[in-house]
């Protein structure tokens, strides 16, 4: 697989027989291609492998038993038929991009396959969505400077960043079992809480429930125990991104995180979007990435040309609330902010690379969340608890209701697209999570 | 089942057909037989379940493939012939006993299975181990209060003890993925260390490799998200333990652990021994937990009358080293330190109960850490970093060698079993580690 051939599917002029492809503002074009685990909704079919195009998920499983395609895409297409990406996942970036190719070309207008494939299409509205993989192990890091010294003054207002900061990508080891595909109901924890005006702690349903807006990062090819995977390769090793809702219960957190870090306050729920849109589909969307003059120059290993000039990715996001009147009123959600992956102290090469510096193993299907994306503007914070101050502001919402934190019936909506001139618009879908009691 | 069945496993008089399950000293007496995932060494068969029996294992495919059992233990069986123990484990406690009765009746003194089961032995020597199940999350606790202070001391020797200590059972998430079985040698890690002499990072391989002497308890039966597990049930919804050591690059993690939590200076490695001492082998050895009178009564959801008359379990637990030099000399492995489980702040139960008081959904096959099992004296210190006191007290070894950390060469043997007057000896095996550059 050389260069040209994958930027065939960035030609912006590439259109598809699926008209629904081409329409401006379309999530899925041709050039985005992203997987999930889907099935009919309400069936009982296994859940398999589809990658979405236009308002369609063309479903692999069909088209591996319809031979249309080379028979070396057999071995692909047979993963891609299992109730989890794992194993396609693990076949690394050639399979992954050979296969990415013959659907683009399947895909597009003019070509020969379209009487085969258009039998091989779904409805999106019909289907359903399986988390796409079995998740091993989840890393949450910290990589927005922004969210880290805002978060900082709330706790240490003389003191916001912390030395490591600016040399280590920081993350923690998050809980697997409770990230759930977008759509999944989010029960408010009970937990700990111990208040400043409290001698001691109450076991209570969490009072500062709150979202983090992250980029969810799933890692394909794996490292052996023992080894490292150095800068340059580690793009290689990632399979794809999505929208990731870290929910996060401050007050929980606030009592039990010294000195371990968060634990409950974290563990109760996480909502990530359904398709993977693929590191390749992103290419495009590439940009340099620059620390300010004053920031120390990260040690060797976390350094390299490639990841200076192509290290960022300019993914833009955005939250969005409806609470439960809004909704009975009729009153379409309301934007709180908006962000950009590009914003990350951290790009995601830089990521992997120190996560397997000490010889930990990365495996198919693992999971990294960014971290809250917060950029430098007041319109631009990735949580409620830095747009509300730590609790002290309340933000007003059109239909007459403010917010400082959720409240049961809030449905908070993430979305997310790379978009620039001369290129397709790539489309994430959407994270979307109702609080209930 | 009822409990008169359940103490028949616990007879101190019972005795095996399998004479070497008879000899006194014996890790593996009819009252323990615990489960593994094994397989002949060198070969290539599947892994599969086995339970130890002296020095032998019984494979519970050829029994299930025999029918000398009761039908109704099929489900059971089948399950037990997956290479991983996850779908057993997730049957739930009902499931594991009356296996475990059918088990300890057919290996039993004039047992009519004698002449059918003595075919499925297979010699202990000649088996290796996997991982048991897929430990889909792995947390760490932190629950012994003098570990918790004695570190607490190093690091903030003014406020040794944090204030949440004594109200929650402090954990946090573990990295799965580098959870190996004894034997796996460990790497030592590389990662960025900042001494107090430096002023920035460097890029080096860890000079603080200490061991961490814990206890690993295995989640059988889950719950769904959203739901929590009561104080009194918690217990049966744990399948099993065994001997854990928690691997730590305490250079490492000085540096990068705040304010997130440990990471890369634990997920290099942690070492299991392989068989599961079931829950149920280890009824007799509960005893009452306590707590001081000035400490504060735990909260309600953690507070019950079965939890303080039988929620510590009386696991003595010890580690040993044995350097290269020692080894080619001839010198046996020197005890480092001796300790027990029964020293916990918190119980198992307390554990479990905590993890999912806010809903977290905890699934057949996780993994809990106990933290580092120290007493309160200076032989019952269960890491280098205790006993050393922070690498400045150098130990002495036999053979004129000494240690604050470990060197490469160095194996750690952790041991455990239980035993009391009247009943039988319940061992572990052992977790063993070699550390390699």
């Amino acid at each position: 697989m050389n260069h040209l051939e994958l930027n065939e599917t960035h030609d912006i002029n590439l259109t598809s027989w699926v008209e629904s492809a081409n329409e401006k503002g379309c999530d899925y074009p041709i050039q985005n291609l992203p997987f999930a685990e889907f099935r009919r909704k309400n069936s009982n079919e296994a859940f398999r492998c589809g990658v979405a195009i236009g308002n369609k998920v063309l479903d692999l499983t069909a088209v591996l038993e319809s031979h249309v395609f080379p028979v070396e895409l057999n071995r692909a297409l047979e993963a891609c038929s299992e109730p989890t990406l794992n194993r396609f996942m693990g076949m690394g970036a050639e399979t992954w991009s050979l296969l990415r190719l013959n659907l683009s070309r399947g895909l597009a207008m003019d070509s020969d396959l379209q009487g085969s494939l258009k039998g091989y299409l779904i409805d999106m509205q019909s289907v359903e969505y399986s988390l796409p993989c079995q998740i091993g192990d989840y890393t949450d890091f910290y990589t927005s400077l922004h969210h880290a010294t805002n978060v900082g003054k709330l706790f240490r207002p003389d003191n916001p960043l912390l030395p490591n900061y600016k040399w280590i990508p920081i993350g923690y080891h998050g809980r697997s079992s409770s990230i759930k595909v977008s759509g999944h109901p989010v029960h408010r924890p009970v937990g700990q809480l111990k208040p400043p005006s409290q001698e001691t702690p109450t076991l209570e349903p969490c009072k500062r429930l709150d979202y983090e807006l992250e980029v969810g990062i799933y890692i394909g090819s794996g490292n052996e125990m023992g080894s490292s995977i150095a800068l340059d390769e580690a793009d290689q090793h990632v399979f794809g991104y999505c929208l990731f809702n870290d929910w996060s219960a401050r007050d929980i957190q606030a009592w039990e995180y010294v000195p371990l870090g968060p634990f409950l306050g974290k563990s109760f729920a996480s909502t990530i979007s359904p398709w993977i849109v693929t590191s390749e589909a992103l290419i495009p969307y590439r940009q340099s990435w620059s620390r300010d003059e004053t920031d120390p120059q990260p040690l060797d290993y976390l350094e390299s040309k490639q990841n200076r000039e192509q290290g960022a990715v300019d993914i833009k996001l955005q939250v969005a609330l409806q609470t439960q009147s809004m909704q009975q009123q009729g009153v379409e959600p309301v934007i709180l902010s908006k962000s950009t992956f590009a914003y990350s102290y951290w790009t995601v090469a830089q990521m992997v690379t120190h996560h397997s510096v000490n010889g930990c193993n990365l495996q198919p299907g693992d999971f990294f969340g960014s971290g809250t994306q917060s950029g430098p503007g007041v319109e631009e914070l990735g949580s409620l608890l830095e747009l509300s101050e730590g609790g002290k502001k309340s933000i007003d919402l059109p239909g007459g209701e403010s917010r400082t934190f959720l409240q049961d019936g809030d449905t908070v909506i993430m979305t997310g697209y790379c978009e620039k001139e001369g290129t397709a618009r790539i489309g994430f879908g959407e994270a979307v999570g109702v609080v209930v009691p």
